[in-house]
């Protein structure tokens, strides 16, 4: 099968002119067919101070309201997206961007309140099951690159905020069927740390055994666990490798991958 | 030649939730290919006033400055574009939001300062020989509906502003040489008015001829001209005929065209 980068940024490259001109000339550069899903960044909160919109959290969660979906809606699927996109197509990449209500590409369902009362709001799981594979291939197949801001929908009319890792991890489970899919995390480390503190204790290879191994030998930082996880529900569905790194590492080194953590498998 | 209406709605839609609603069950409705493009309304400027963003004009006309295209970038590509696609997903329309930038269908030049030393900042002028017919054709024939905010870009990383209604004309005329196009201008009277204090005094057809007739005899207000120029320049350019009238009763009766005022050029 041919050959599919699903690629995500996280705030980190997006917050930072100078990061992110260098990532997307990295990933402009990249000949297979590609898809770019980014997170927000501080622009959103930094806008929202400023229209008055107060950040509320519960339990740590932020909670998104109706004026936060406004906010987010604004900030993520206009201001963010396209300034991406206008970006990538001054390097001659056909980037379209787009939201999951776009076209219909990220179907999703508002999260219901928890048993113990907790509504987050216009949040959205994605219904994974029902991804149009359809029109991301016709996207893909007439070569534009999807550029995805972490924006879905209910079929309702109403925009819902997702987590821009689990988008990453949906499109790329929902393509493995047609692609040979290659997920990768950007992030501000260079990759999963054996010594948090040592920036150059990335792992090379995490399969569930090692995963394991590592787990019960404590040696993983609480706040990777998800993203490894996430990696491993991937793999489990389809996607053939996940690539963990630094943004600037990874994707100049994408195709010999001598860089960052690789999960697999086995 | 297959049928393909192009429909531009300008702020008085847009900035009535009811209105908006209304417009948008009656486009959803048409069975026909459809491009929508809309204007940005009266939110931009609100939500400017909260940001500090100053509009600033000259001669009448708006500048576009850094912050103001930031400012229209959110609200026209974000909060607005997104809006509408939910909700004409929700009626089973599949729609998909663009700008100019995405998959570079509206390829534009940042308008060059004045002889008179006047500049509009980030505004662009569309290049209209350079429009991508081929991705337009992709997303048409792929049962898509281009959504589509008054923003282009110049092909080297920035995001421009430009007027709803030229890339309506703009866009009709590309796709002319496909399709059998009719380009609708939504507003907020019934159609080019003989007596612009009477709301039942459209009339109903406007060649060439009666065109010169009404301009010789004066009654035309002078808003109304530009709009009229531009329709005659698409006529002649390919566009098969411009309807100009009142959203509500224009798209009920897009097919059989009892309303509104029809421009052909003979």
């Amino acid at each position: 099968m041919e050959p599919l980068f699903v690629i995500k940024i996280g705030g980190n490259i997006i917050d930072d002119e100078n990061n992110l001109s260098a990532f997307l000339k990295n990933f402009a550069a990249i000949k297979s067919k590609k898809i770019l899903i980014h997170g927000g960044g501080k622009i959103a909160t930094k806008i929202g101070d400023k229209l008055g919109i107060e950040s509320k959290y519960i339990d740590g969660r932020r909670i998104t309201d109706e004026a936060t979906i406004d906010l987010v809606t604004m900030v993520y699927g206009g201001l963010v997206n396209k300034k991406i996109v206008a970006k990538l197509q001054a390097l001659h990449c056909n980037a379209i961007g787009l939201t999951g209500a776009d076209a219909n590409i990220i179907p999703a369902t508002k999260r219901p309140v928890t048993k113990e009362g907790i509504d987050f709001g216009f949040v959205g799981d994605v219904n994974s099951g029902q991804m149009a594979v359809d029109s991301w291939q016709v996207l893909l197949q007439n070569k534009f690159t999807p550029v995805v801001a972490p924006l879905t929908h209910d079929g309702k009319g109403q925009i819902l905020n997702t987590n821009a890792d689990t988008i990453a991890s949906t499109i790329a489970t929902a393509l493995s069927k047609l692609y040979d899919v290659r997920l990768i995390y950007c992030f501000e480390k260079k990759g999963v740390l054996e010594n948090v503190n040592d920036e150059n204790s990335a792992i090379p290879l995490i399969t569930k055994e090692i995963y394991q191994q590592l787990k019960s030998d404590n040696k993983l930082f609480d706040g990777i666990l998800p993203k490894i996880d996430n990696a491993f529900a991937a793999i489990d569905s389809g996607v053939k490798e996940v690539l963990i790194g630094h943004a600037h590492d990874l994707l100049q080194n994408v195709t010999q991958q001598t860089t960052g953590t690789l999960i697999k498998g086995s």
